[in-house]
């Protein structure tokens, strides 16, 4: 995919400004809201059993993230996903630190059951959701192309389409692979970011609910090329997530010619 | 209301320092606490059944947010707003989203009974709960305008203030009414900037508790004018975020005269 | 302890990255975060029943945050602190708010039964657990000295370190002393930022888990001079939020030498 259809999908997103509803974790409710308003998008946090139904159908998207877990928020995601799946509507599934205990990893796959749109993770939560080795925390420590062949697998065995982004992100259906560079080491060391691109994810699937795997590679190239534009500028961490919210707001096709390049293979 | 009284009202709240207690919603905790800390206030989020009615004691006014909802917060929500009544200590709520799920309009409905000493919502919020339409998600798709007659209504229905804010700002207490110019477009790009002029209203009451409508006035003129300033040398909603928490804390007669004004009608 | 050695103690860290695990408050779960990514920690927001015992096994340390309190997430503080026990990792308690409710004074009190590696508050906190006055809601009202007493006190009572925070910091084992000069008023205009010092606590106990005292003093005066290097460039509470992190992040000798001190007394 080229810098201008890149571009295209976003000025579709900002068009339609899709409500994204997000149950998500408590550290990066924040940022998560913020990322979806700079790039154009209606941002909803919405997430009690008693109503995440009624909302997801008025939502154009759902995007369901297990950070920071506990049993009534689980009930609130499955009810969500099911609403989602029933209404047609796409959803992503981030599997924050799956593998790092029992109950994460039996949360994890009970939504993965549920066929997400899109399942977004780190390399150590993609090869742990495979049946791998657990991560340390909910900080990779794998590299992204250790992961290929748990996305490819996961992605044929659900019929979903699977991230694993790292240094170098990978997008696959099960036959296609987008490789999607942009990004910057700093952004290991700002919190939520990779909840961020999941959420970013969702606005892209919210604004063109048909093309799923087109969706995920654009929202991760945006997010990558704001993402390295904005560390390139930043002292430190503290910086770069403000300058962050910043470069989304403002991404044009100048950023993504300068700040992002995706490779795909058939 | 002319800036020379509004930097007064903004003097006194420094001076006094009132304690403000919120039980809000997980995207705007740290925003809320920032917002209030750069005014010179003492915010403390306590929301749990447990103590919410001892703290409430201890406070000068109280702040409820119903944005992200859940039974047992409800429960907090309705304990404190209770023990504000009984203290005689103001309390402003923010029906953010309602009208959105049927729970959240019954919710908002619920408190609202309550009587709160100010209602402050965006125009779609007000006429929902005015038994208007449902507003799409939390972002407003009405004009302040619009809501006039619903704020009004509300206002005389309760015995209350009401606040419809947006591009300006409206303040009635069923008979006279206030308008506030300030604030800029790009805010509507950082999450929960509604939230906080709510919490800022919540300390405005706490240092000013027995001339409610003055107070509101007083504290969305000067959020109004420091959004403005903020938002006029920030090149993105990240820097608006920042940019606002500090112009908060610096605000100054040069200021208010520079970017608020209030026109009121008898 | 000299510069050198504070700085010898932070490249540990960094070369260490110990996954501290956090149940801390809604209000600063991103800024914790952040604080503990800047610093070079590996940092995990985990509270629910459910996991976090399994969690603490794979973790170097724990924080515990009282702050915004309910009972569920009582019983995962209770957990998780008798996991470290059993599983002798270090620990830090932060009693946000102690004394302002009967609720809050009861949990702290059984919290700190638990012996936690290292108590840190602010004087008004210190005072309170010592069974003294109240404090204002969660911001002190009381200095650091007044605190001393109390500190010394309930150090030799649980054999634990207790550090009390203010404009000059207090850390004391029963019999040492140390304090820490550092910081910068405007601080307390940032929320949270007690809360980040209790959580840097945490990393350096995790990163050298052998020696609390030496860990504790080094962590606050590392928060004291980065604090006051980002303040001293920082026109309002909102950029020193944000600077704050970048300076922890670049914090070197030059940094340690002109914005901390630490004085000991046997």
């Amino acid at each position: 995919m080229r810098s201008p259809e890149i571009l295209e999908r976003l000025e579709q997103l900002r068009r339609a400004a899709p409500l994204v509803q997000n149950i998500t974790n408590f550290v990066v409710m924040n940022s998560t809201a913020n990322t979806l308003l700079a790039l154009g998008a209606s941002p909803a946090m919405v997430h009690g059993s008693d109503e995440v139904e009624d909302f997801q159908a008025i939502a154009a998207a759902l995007v369901v993230n297990i950070g920071t877990l506990s049993s009534d928020w689980v009930a609130g995601m499955r009810l969500a996903a099911l609403a989602a799946g029933r209404l047609g509507k796409p959803w992503v599934l981030d599997p924050v630190g799956v593998g790092a205990t029992r109950y994460r990893t039996r949360v994890a796959a009970d939504l993965l059951a549920l066929r997400p749109s899109v399942l977004r993770g780190n390399a150590s939560e993609i090869l742990a959701l495979a049946g791998g080795e657990a991560p340390k925390g909910v900080d990779s420590r794998h590299g992204v192309e250790a992961a290929e062949g748990a996305a490819r697998q996961i992605s044929s065995r659900y019929g979903i389409i699977v991230a694993a982004t790292g240094a170098v992100d990978l997008v696959t259906d099960g036959t296609r692979i987008a490789r999607i560079h942009g990004g910057h080491p700093m952004m290991g060391r700002v919190t939520g970011l990779g909840c961020s691109a999941s959420a970013t994810v969702g606005a892209f699937l919210g604004a063109t609910p048909g093309d799923a795997f087109g969706a995920t590679v654009a929202a991760l190239a945006v997010f990558g090329a704001a993402g390295k534009a904005a560390a390139e500028r930043s002292p430190g961490p503290g910086s770069l997530q403000v300058n962050l919210l910043d470069d989304l707001h403002r991404c044009d096709l100048a950023m993504l010619e300068a700040h992002a390049r995706v490779a795909e293979e058939a």
